[in-house]
């Protein structure tokens, strides 16, 4: 049963072609679908176009469907195109002519945009959390490892001194910067949709604050056409959010996969959560976090992905719209395995302490030794070629004892002010 | 005269692939290296590494070069490697070891970093400003054709009835949201890297927070390595906005091109805003609608060109991460003449005002006829299978007086709403 | 039982995590490996790694193997990382120690590598066909309809006569260049990776050469770093070929969509290939076509995400390249499910035969009129002012009666030629 | 002046934003602009529109354009919108009407196209040619090496001895692939557009044989729909065809970075090939190689960023395929630069011959040790648990004397097949 369906049957090749996985992934939708349905239903009863009774008896349906969609017991038929028509034929099976009615005033293009609007706060808000999870991780770590150095490298050549410390709060403080998109992607969510139905509104006089209000949305998406128009924006928002949550975790990984090379060895974890090779039996490979960097990559590629759908269409719904849900609810549960992952595997992190002892590292501390002979007076691009000369001649000695003390530097991270910088996030 | 110069003289060819096209971008830039090198000495006066004289000076000549670069006298010659270099030197001409001074317990890297971030802020206000400009045009526009109605279409279908207020304004409420991507990338701008140095921040006694008041920062990124980690980032920040606005303004175009084509003819242009054929006489063709929406998707296609170009980078500089500013710096341009054009030329839009009344647009009117038998009791199913039947049969005429009155439809445009949601933004 | 178990268990989080969905996209897969396993284990028998009787019984069980893959009772269960373990873990079952031995101087880096050449050169060469018969048909259209005018445009604005002959056999001679990027990615694909082991060799005297004819590749890859580079890199070459064929048909979908709309109504499709809409009974919308376009849009992203997934990796193999596989299968399973469908729907196409009769087309035939005047003896810049000044008054009449007589032109379509240049393409 | 002045002035800020930057773009096309004049001026004398003693006096001023183009004389100034208006108008002020008749029987559509296609054809003949410098030069460094071990890595964990023999042919072989779609673009390429005017063909009877031949094209693009098809697609071919070298070079660049870190410390390049730190005196750092990087990187984002442009248009010109030139033209430029330097560079690439004593590099042998044991006779499985057990246990002793037969392995290059397999290309 198709709510389109028109009396002729429609080839089954087109069907199969038309209707993709839409089941598979309605299921992650279907619990707004639900959400949306009372609040409308309860809409058309305040409005007069549903009896008490009827707005009673839908709600309480819903009720029993949302709760088994919770268990786990919600299905979508092969015979059902999607969710809507599974739901919808549900009600009318429980309820009759009173199922039906549920229809009145709204079209499945609002039902989906709605459905999506609701989904994706609730999924930004979950990103957001384990964002501050990883970050709250990420700024103990940097505290309990703060005095233990690092080479900090410029263009992958030995430069200067960093530490674990550094390191650390500074993937922390970046995170920042990328809720600041996830923020301005839930702000884009928060506008209630429904009520524009195919995309031009209703002759009925519906009530949109109403709908709003009922399921906590901020506000709503005035314009009908403007609301229509969200379908792929909405996702895109979202999708422009992750990617550079994304960017930030994937560079981590790829720090991650460098210093626990042979080469750097700088970094170690425990043998759980290394995996082993068919042929070689003493490799412990960083599986886990090459594939974090992988598929954060991918993750990196979802906004070219929709923009490319949905891209030089002209304004009004079109099919294609349809394809942007496979294309972001499964980007959506690979970031939060990415977040997850990463917290649960780092929490394992394992710090060699003695890195900077190697003598290949002593030039590190040639920019504090130029530093020094400027602060006693000489002027710097002099200092520098006298400091230039002596380590051309072989005769440059570390001094390793420094201290940094601006602010973010190795001897003040700050880490309370990024802390509070976190916290001004709402 | 290179800042790291060593003596030997660099192969001619590198020279010329490494400098790249620098010289011409960093016009854009100048200004703001300028703004930073005064905080900066003003600081190094501060913490006492410069006299007070040593300090005035440099501000004089600073200033100095200011007005040059305001005045558009300011030039970077061949044999400078950038503005830096460039800068540095008139310094050093003026005032001898004094201007020597002002590269203590700064790098390059750094310089750049905050020159950016200052370059950034500016335009991002300046496009927000534009897009304010725009989304003001498009209200007005939307309240003074409010009563024309237009076929809305989905699938490209004639589907139901709309109107260019609704038209005009869903742009203009689409506007809003990507307003909201404009700020977070401010946001992001807005926070001082300069101290970061190389990238692993300076054994000198620096005072950020004063370099961060006195260039207006909201805050500063701590951590060093956080900082030097934005290169690329922030750039991409920007470049996530702009596409956001670039994606609104390009279907809008598309719909603008569409709509001007004879076989739907909604709306035309004075001849002035048009261009002609080299071989068709009569054509009056929307290059300049075609110019906008080509550019707005070739600016959609700047967040993965950064993307790549910064991607699988472990942490710390690379050469590489110079390339972003050839790529950001006429983005930015193009998104400004974009927003510019369309403001411009939308102002001069004519309006056919009798498109309805075309005998193809009746079936507009099905769907509130519908609505009509549903209000009137009828189960939305039955009513929808009985206008079927009449439509199949050719029994259906359409009632062209159409009310809808809901929040954000046909005549109810929440014009004032929208504005108020626009004011919101900071 | 992973092959790579080294006793200690490993966390289930991690295992989920990493092993993904590969058992579900290893059925795409599976075919192949055996093949390869046949191939290697034969080999090993040439080399005296194997007895005959252990090479005759490794070959017999596979084709059990190869049996159950066709007849789809092949399964991969979850205690089983991937295909690879399983069909190894069922000679094993079968065969005890001389199971274990098919392992011998191979890898898993290059079992996976040869299975993917050998299934992409098969996919490849069924893309290649589904095209082909797209051609033919598209030809048969076009020989059929070259009678039947069409507008042409130029800006979305009428321009000049087109043909419904000129219009479908386009397209035709278009796919004919998409296939030059198929025939180069299978050339890509057609050199045996096998013998790379893990991407550096192997101290066995194994016989690539023997290898490489008995799976029926043209040649080798050779370096045997190069063939484990090819990771990622054979899987981007088939999605460039397949971004060139989705980017035409995309195209024409795109035409098709804008043709059905009321406002051009230059073709139609019988009711079976539209869709119904859930509010407004008269549509019938093109909703394959739409598909056919968001789905190939979709897949011209599959070469960024490619991209993006494996760029900047230094040499070797990494993780990450496992996530290539999750990307191309379902690439290729949609790009063969848009030309099957597109083959399908385009025979029921049905052609408005008077389209050109409406008024509003007069103009298309201006130029021919100014080209007559040119043909009298007017220099063209002369001829074209006339007919401008003429059309700007009104006093434009056309003549209606067209020949273009050159190569490719309306009168003369040149299929032959075009039939003869596809039929060049090995 | 502009070959489409109707009478009425176009504002400024209009003429602006549509001319763009195609007058310096054009001075790359001049050249083809010219040869395809000549050869449409000796077809229309063929066919009769012009006389003799015109179509001489047309080719003779064309030649002499030929000239100053390539002597570097020619100009296009801001009067002019383009290199096409420019050419003509020299042809009008030295022949008068013979000058205006030029335009006859074309369009400035079929003009940029065919310009573009024999542009591109000597472009990517330029690519190859210095593809295949770049290919001989590593086939000779891998020859010069072939003894030098160097580690393998898989997960960038230590795992079986490379060499530099490999590593250097690994990057040539590789190049082999790439230049098929280079081929596959150049054929594409190949194929004279000219004769389809505006897209739909000319109602003279003009000879495209003739032009196919005189300008040395291999066919033609029929079909005038699918020659202005061609508008952006043949310039996306180019595009795909580099990034794939692109990708190659990138990645070998990724390397070169990697290796002349201090941490690997496996190659070198003189002081002439490195530059400088603004900071550090010691730094000699590989930007060349992060440019090289860098910029095939940004080549990866062009097949891309030309699909957002030109995807989702209907079939017909229109005005935004005019950005593609401002896209693929520095692209090509790029590329070439790309490939110069890198030649140019590695020619001076410094080996450490000793990488492989280092006993961090110990367990690189484990592997061959473990295939001594499966040759003399254990199950593969039993052999790997022992050798797991030894290492673990801190037993194993390397043998590093390895020798590896098979092909493409350590000892047997086969640089003379991979030789042979590059000279197959045409």
């Amino acid at each position: 049963m198709k709510l389109w369906d028109k009396g002729f049957s429609t080839d089954k090749k087109i069907d199969h072609f038309t209707v993709g996985n839409d089941r598979e992934l309605d299921l992650h939708l279907a619990k707004y679908d639900v959400i949306a349905s009372k609040a409308h239903a309860k809409m058309l009863g305040k409005i007069g176009l549903l009896s008490k009774k009827e707005t009673n008896d839908l709600v309480t349906e819903l009720d029993k469907i949302a709760t088994k969609i919770e268990e786990g017991s919600f299905t979508i038929e092969d015979n059902f195109e999607d969710m809507h028509s599974k739901i919808e034929f549900q009600l009318t099976v429980a309820l009759g002519d009173t199922g039906k009615k549920i229809h009145t005033a709204r079209s499945r293009n609002d039902q989906v945009l709605v459905a999506m609007h609701l989904y994706l706060k609730d999924e930004l808000s979950e990103i957001k959390t384990q964002t501050k999870t990883l970050f709250d991780l990420l700024l103990n770590l940097a505290d309990k490892h703060k005095r233990v150095l690092l080479p900090g490298y410029t263009h992958l050549q030995i430069a200067m001194p960093s530490s674990f410390g550094l390191w650390f709060s500074a993937y922390a403080e970046s995170l920042i910067d990328d809720l600041y998109f996830i923020e301005a992607a839930y702000r884009i969510a928060d506008q209630n949709p429904l009520g524009s139905a195919a995309g031009y509104g209703s002759s009925f006089p519906i009530d949109r604050r109403f709908t709003t209000q009922d399921m906590g949305f901020e506000t709503m998406k005035y314009n009908v056409v403007a609301a229509q128009m969200s379908r792929g924006k909405v996702e895109k928002a979202t999708a422009f959010g992750m990617a550079n949550i994304a960017a930030t975790i994937s560079k981590m990984a790829m720090d991650i996969c460098l210093y626990m090379s042979q080469n750097f060895d700088f970094i170690s974890f425990p043998d759980e959560l290394t995996t082993g090779s068919s042929i070689m039996p003493h490799k412990k490979n960083p599986d886990v976090f090459e594939l974090v960097r992988g598929k954060c990559n991918k993750l990196q590629s979802i906004p070219n992905q929709l923009t490319l759908v949905i891209n030089n269409l002209p304004s009004g719904y079109h099919r294609d719209l349809q394809l942007v849900k496979e294309i972001i609810v499964p980007a959506i549960q690979d970031m939060k395995a990415c977040l997850e992952i990463l917290t649960f595997s780092l929490k394992e992190i394992r710090v060699n302490e003695n890195i900077i002892e190697d003598p290949k590292y002593d030039y590190l501390f040639s920019v504090d030794t130029l530093n020094e002979l400027v602060q006693n007076g000489m002027p710097f691009r002099d200092a520098y070629k006298q400091m230039g000369q002596e380590i051309q001649a072989g005769n440059f000695t570390p001094k390793r004892k420094i201290k940094h003390t601006h602010e973010g530097s190795l001897d003040n991270l700050c880490l309370k002010e990024i802390r509070e910088k976190m916290s001004k996030l709402s």
